[in-house]
């Protein structure tokens, strides 16, 4: 038996989200939210839990429904039997098809994994490229052997230029090298089933190929084999991870007005009513650093909108910050502390670390020292994280504590699908809609009239036509 | 002779900005500064050009002075000593004793270095332990042999309770491995030359040490030997760092009211004085990736403030936000050019990289593709910066861009110089200290009391008597 198939095991690797510290009793009344501001959004909140059933039942949500049917098995027969043919494993993907990967591998695995020999990976070393800088693609290739390396080029639309452009990059090379026939074996597409150039492509020359269902965006795509793919290759679980975001899914749909996600997207949304612009996400543990990253795409991308469902102009949206206990603490709680009350702290608590190290009693004359002796940095971190919690608080800054009994891939499987319906729910609070993204429309469209691709004729002469910048602007 | 040395060289790498698109011309009426808005501050700003220069002068500013003071010679000739010995460089700090040194190495070596063959780097591996995260500190001795490492311990005061406890559990380790004698070899310390328990216990055991200045804080120590001897232990030029400081006090000082650093710190004063208290800092550029993290401790300790040098509460403080591009155009662009009016964007923009790579002319039937054919990724970055610079500044949305011909030492040097300034120089308009940071003791002190501190018995009760959590604010 798995696991995550026993109850108890399940219930107790649940996650909790702890918002006293937004709460009046705890911070005040000028900065804290009331139980009848609560009770005040009730009929709200309902109908936004309404609105949000209807939606998955009209098959308008198919991200909700990912933790049940997706392509396990094959993934991992192919993982099978790819893996020892290969020493690395590279994902070519940007935002959405590269954050999720990002943080799943640096939560699960060795934080130092590709410096691991390889048997104790036993699975290839991991890399994405997610950006076009022509240095880190260069220098990527001192450390892998095209030979040996796997290529997962991501792209639902087939269109991004940043990974196609990197994907013809190392299709050219891998065909120089090896011939048309044995370069398909080292690439692998990720994409949409009918549309776009990729999937075109990789039937054109017979590419392996695993699909992005068509209803899912970019950033809710983590469950896909966008993340699952990723995942398998590097050892991770993603059985446990899918059972864990099908556990998180059965918590919110059983209570669909008062469960984590839709508290979390509550109280962020009275944040926003009251000012709070910005959302701190402060993991305490290195190996969740990347989940923040993953968790400001969503948050950025989904709920920064100029106009509201009505076309109202709005311009709403939480800025995320991206903050990293207790290494902030000498770096951004100075800020939180006594700046501006602009923004509200998510910390991610750990409630077991899966290593122990003790600080040797030494130093027993020195007493900013010696009190040190004996404890754990397991102690350590957990009270720096409660003694930051308390200091806010006294200072009456918004704050809460989203609790993981330990990290493992269904704990990670109910994070993930956690901030995505509160990312949903917080939309829908917000009357927009958090599923597209017009604003990055325009500079998509000017870099395409810089280069000169037909049909932006009217973006190249716009461009031709701006204000030439002001030398005396420049110094 | 050193290229520094060539002042056709220098004024060839001299670092700029860009900031027309922060001016009514480009981003219209609303959200614009008009030139009279510079000239009726100009007063102001001669006060402050003043004020910072007479603290300089009654050294009180002694970071200022850090590119024509430091031991150059004795660094150089430690690491030429030690370096063949050792496999492993590993720096326990946090902060600002990690922060440089981190975004410094991640500038200017190989994005990889760690996992290139001992040929290729011909320097030891370089770690940063910056945190007390248990697991990542247990799983450092996987992939360092202890036997091999030099561990450098960084610490002004020699009370910071994470770097001092990593110290212990090392130096314990080190010397029931190697004996008493042979263990101190492998630790050298940063630290004051004359305060705190790290250097009395430097003393006692006859561990090499090297000093920060009494003077320096900790997020102005990159140019000490803090950032120094990190440097120089990854084959990075600190002669050249130095000098790029030294040009770019050069530059600040012989126009002190119109210089890069005093208009980058006035442009961000009139943006928060119009609500923009978001300051992102987004290079386009992997290898200046982590220049964000250290500008975000600087900028956000510095800035952030309660009360101003009349005790005045005004909490103040911009919050730094790190993004990258071309990455963050699929993560956060979006927000940015249709969210609040909350921000200001600084690009870094890098006129030549390192390193070139072209896309082959394939795909030609497919438009959307084929207008890549040919281009390299170096014409790509930049042009989607051009590009993203352009949509925001069509919405109004505040931004300016710090050029840097290329990357290396020397524009390091400058870039890191002229934020400090900067940092400075807000300051004073905002007429706040930034030199210290307050709002962290209470955090600290409520640490010491939960692990029984002595002295620390007050702040126990406190804690002890503070508000139970409500079962009801958890989820």
């Amino acid at each position: 038996m798995n696991r995550f198939e026993d109850n108890n095991w399940c219930e107790k690797m649940r996650i909790h989200l702890d918002f006293n510290n937004v709460m009046v009793d705890f911070i005040g009344d000028k900065e804290g939210i009331k139980q009848s501001q609560f009770e005040n959004l009730s009929e709200k909140i309902k109908h936004c839990a309404n609105q949000l059933a209807v939606k998955r039942d009209n098959g308008k949500m198919d991200w909700r429904n990912l933790p049940y049917n997706q392509p396990i098995d094959e993934i991992l027969d192919y993982v099978k039997q790819m893996k020892d043919d290969i020493e690395s494993f590279v994902l070519l993907g940007i935002g959405g098809s590269a954050l999720g990967p990002i943080a799943l591998q640096q939560a699960i695995n060795h934080p130092y994994y590709n410096e691991l020999p390889r048997e104790k990976r036993n699975y290839p070393k991991f890399y994405v490229a997610d950006n076009v800088d022509p240095e880190r693609l260069v220098y990527l290739f001192d450390v892998i052997d095209i030979d040996k390396t796997l290529f997962n080029v991501v792209s639902k639309s087939g269109n991004t230029s940043e990974t196609m452009s990197q994907f013809m990059i190392i299709k050219d090379m891998l065909e120089k090298r090896l011939g048309k026939e044995h370069a398909k074996k080292h690439i692998v597409c990720t994409t949409d089933s009918e549309n776009g150039n990729l999937i075109k492509i990789a039937k054109l020359e017979g590419y392996k190929t695993f699909y992005i269902p068509s209803g899912v965006g970019g950033r809710f795509s983590q469950l896909t084999p966008v993340g699952l793919l990723a995942a398998a290759f590097c050892a991770i679980n993603i059985k446990e991870l899918l059972a864990g975001a099908a556990f998180m899914d059965k918590i919110c749909t059983s209570d669909p007005e008062n469960n984590i996600a839709v508290k979390f997207a509550v109280i962020n949304y009275l944040a926003m009513q009251s000012g709070k612009n910005i959302s701190v996400m402060m993991p305490y543990a290195d190996s969740l650093k990347f989940i923040s990253d993953w968790y400001a795409q969503l948050w950025a991308e989904s709920l920064g909108k100029a106009v509201d469902n009505e076309n109202r102009t709005v311009n709403v949206g939480q800025t995320p910050v991206k903050a990293l206990g207790v290494t902030d603490q000498h770096s951004q709680v100075q800020l939180y502390n006594e700046g501006p009350y602009d923004k509200i702290i998510t910390f991610i608590r750990v409630e077991n670390y899966r290593k122990t190290i003790s600080v040797p009693k030494i130093f027993s004359d020195m007493p900013s020292l010696s009190f040190l002796g004996g404890i754990t940095h397991n102690q350590l971190i957990q009270v720096e994280q409660e003694a930051t919690e308390f200091a806010l608080s006294k200072l009456n800054r918004m704050n809460m504590t989203i609790v993981l009994p330990q990290v493992n891939e269904f704990v990670l499987g109910q994070l993930f699908y956690m901030l995505e319906v509160a990312t949903a729910f917080a939309g829908e609070l917000l009357n927009i809609n958090a599923f597209n993204q017009p604003g990055v429309e325009e500079a998509k469209n000017a870099t395409y009239a810089m280069f000169g691709k037909p049909g932006y004729e009217d973006k190249k002469n716009e461009l031709d036509n701006a204000p030439k910048k002001n030398p005396n602007y420049y110094l």
